[in-house]
């Protein structure tokens, strides 16, 4: 049978790709109808006081606060269904909230409207021992988690660094220090539960290891940041805990040395579970905040999980690369609490930038390149430090090509936030240009948004855009991330 | 500032998750214009005999052939984008073809137009051996990458058994024997290279190793079969080869025991290559088509990775492991040839099957479990066949829970053919009730397409179809596959 007449002669107009605009807050009107509803169906669980509206938008870096218009406090599925369809009636924004520690301003509401916070859905829900796998709340933190795990023999290693929610990890893709060797977010959800525009809720796959039954739509809801839907449920694979690991730290002349050595580590097949990389002004501030005694010089900080006899093969290995590229002594040891003291201090390297200069804030960065580029785009980006004048330690996920530059900024200095602005662009620039991304695991959120047309290109950014059009045509979800509103 | 008052007061109402329908094949005369127009842009490269025309359409199970009207030797991007430019001013419907070696009927053009033959676009673009990554052309087959990488001390793992071509494996999401340890492609993808369906290029992320930059668009398009944009080129992960390969066999007295220790293994965290099971019929059938003497019991094939003492460590673990549950014993080598001859055995699986009853067909069936659910799936399906008198040898990719059961069919008997349909489907619906999916790496391709709405449910397959609706409204692109035409 021929097409039918109507069929279109030329190639069909492409979908429009227009995310429907939404521009300043909510009216007052609406704001009081918005919250009259929502306490009818929710009472007490609606917060709507300055302080807790604040909490709820961004506190992290130098970003400013947008707080919603209202809090609720979820405890089910249910609840999270019935808001979506409360401010659906409202025309009124929805933005899921963890625990508040995404760098890119995610969780301000800058049209208003509800935040739900997840705090309050944290449970572990089940736990699929034989198949390295668990169901969790969104709220669950990852120290939560694993502590829930301890018996079990299992953990969950994606670890970012600060406590963060696991629904806040799925949303923007996290990673961190150990996702050389265990992937991101990305490689360790198996399937998500999803509240859609329309109030329904879906998951987005079995638990089954892999499948080829249609479209990823778990890869689609991860790193969407909020934008598509709203993460009710996540399950997560889960791996062994090592027999054993050693970890330390390996001193190095210069960053280049480390990164070179950090390259050959990742080649030569060793399957490093950490490798970070801290540069002298890093290790400074790591020392004061963290009363450490490092020498202050580029340094790696390592980990090796695996049995006893292989976590002392990889050390040494490494340890070799290491001196071959000037670098060492590689210090190690298998001993907890010194390993622990080590990895808080990495942990706690964002807070430690902070106290290099108190009363400053955080301009966040977090670029990604082709590990072969690493040295090159870290050496070019400290003579940008230099030349500007800024105060910006770096640390990285050097396995991954992936690193943080933090200006500290005075938040009262114009000059200095344009100058941060400035920088920032120029590194997001210099890694989309050597074949790297704008962001490696932070997320677009508000900050982002104007490098994504440079990284994918117009064509590449539509198909994002039909994506957001079909899924969410209201724009209630997170609206003003990843997309300009 | 307000929502404008012409802002939707309740709910918008979703988009249209309709595809567009297609039905029967193009005209006569469409295909005359379509033919002249392609003819004239490609000379000789566009070929409408009978004979090549059948070979691009579905050759290798009991689904039909459906041809399609011409077939296209793409040689470049541009080709690719002025064919879909072409088929879409005629309304012509565009079928990617690799090697045809997919097992769901993916290349068939069940509605005409125009088979794209990626045979030619087989080059090896860029080896990137620093960032242990590659850049190729769809056409590239696994085997030739190999041969292509073997000095670099790299090589790509994915292993679905018949030499696919690299385009097809991103299409169907392939994954195979490796992917226990090494993924499948949704992990092994780094990027793509698309033709749009408005005759775009763009690539989908950048070569970085992570990124949180938008939405995952190489994962949607992995997988997607065809349906969404034609892959012009595939950035691929590589990884070391390894040091030392040990692999063997390891008979057990019944499914279940080998069932048991292949989750065992997988548990105790022993870094397994591959781990295979083969049930009684089909090492009768390998032992006839590949001349070996197995003995005829269930039986594992595994292979370890790593240096020459920790394969012999892990060797070592797992025979204990089979030990334990009664079987062994654990025959392994490091001997290249062996090993080759055991695998090459393992990779004709198919063709022994065929064997065991000349003039037959394959029906393919692909279901994935929860390792915990593997064994009672395996033996609910082996009664199933007894009951039902079915001749189906078993393989499975047992790390993974996903296994193959072939019924070898009479294609002259309707009888024989709606057995076989009905079993696929108990066995689809079995898996999915053990929260696996009907496809773990073959596909939806025709005959999973019913399947979809019981594993994803009707919200999750709207979301599906939102995207293929947003992405390709004029449904050009292997319309039929997937989503029921």
């Amino acid at each position: 049978m021929a097409p039918t007449p109507t069929a279109p002669k030329g190639p069909a107009p492409p979908m429009s790709a227009e995310i429907r605009r939404r521009e300043g807050k909510l009216s007052a009107q609406t704001v009081t109808a918005l919250v009259g509803d929502l306490n009818a169906r929710f009472g007490n669980r609606i917060v709507t006081s300055q302080a807790v509206r604040e909490q709820h938008g961004h506190t992290t870096t130098w970003i400013a606060n947008a707080p919603p218009d209202a809090v609720l406090f979820a405890e089910s599925r249910e609840d999270v269904i019935d808001a979506v369809k409360i401010c659906a009636q409202h025309d009124a924004p929805i933005v899921p909230f963890g625990v508040g520690s995404s760098l890119e301003g995610h969780v301000n509401a800058l049209n208003g409207g509800l935040s739900i916070d997840f705090s309050r859905m944290n449970r572990v829900l089940e736990v699929h021992s034989e198949d390295l796998d668990c169901v969790v709340e969104p709220g669950v933190s990852r120290k939560a988690l694993n502590a829930h795990l301890r018996d079990s023999g299992l953990f969950f290693p994606i670890d970012p660094g600060a406590d963060a929610s696991i629904g806040g990890m799925a949303a923007t893709r996290a990673s961190g220090t150990n996702a050389v060797r265990y992937g991101t977010m990305k490689d360790n959800v198996l399937s998500l539960g999803i509240v859609t525009a329309e109030g329904k809720f879906l998951r987005t796959a079995s638990r089954a290891k892999k499948s080829s039954a249609g479209y990823d739509l778990t890869r689609i809801f991860v790193g969407s940041e909020g934008t598509l839907g709203v993460i009710v449920e996540v399950t997560l694979k889960l791996a062994g805990i090592p027999e054993s690991i050693s970890g330390g730290h390996c001193p190095f002349p210069d960053v280049r040395s480390a990164c070179v050595t950090a390259i050959e580590t990742i080649q030569s097949g060793i399957p490093v579970a950490r490798i970070e990389l801290l540069d002298r002004l890093q290790v400074q501030a790591c020392n004061a905040y963290s009363k450490l005694s490092l020498p202050e010089t580029p340094m790696l900080f390592l980990e090796f999980h695996g049995s006893e006899e292989s976590v002392a093969e990889q050390s040494r290995r490494f340890a070799e690369i290491a001196e071959g590229n000037g670098g060492g002594p590689f210090a190690w040891t298998t001993h907890p609490e010194e390993r622990t003291r080590l990895w808080q201090a990495r942990h706690d390297a964002y807070w430690a930038c902070i106290g290099l200069r108190p009363g400053a804030r955080a301009f966040a960065t977090d670029v990604c390149v082709p590990i072969s580029r690493l040295a090159d785009c870290v050496e070019a980006t400290q003579a940008d430090l230099a030349e500007n004048g800024l105060i910006a330690p770096i640390v990285g996920h050097v396995g991954d090509g992936n690193f943080h530059v933090t200006p500290m900024i005075d938040m009262d200095s114009r000059d200095e936030i344009e100058k941060a602005e400035a920088f920032g662009k120029r590194l997001a620039l210099r890694a989309i240009g050597m074949g790297g991304t704008c962001t490696g695991e932070h997320g677009v959120g508000q900050k982002k948004i104007p490098y994504l047309d440079v990284e994918h290109g117009p064509d590449a950014l539509d198909l994002m855009r039909r994506v957001k059009a079909s899924f969410d045509p209201q724009n209630l979800f997170n609206p003003g991330k990843i997309f300009a509103i």
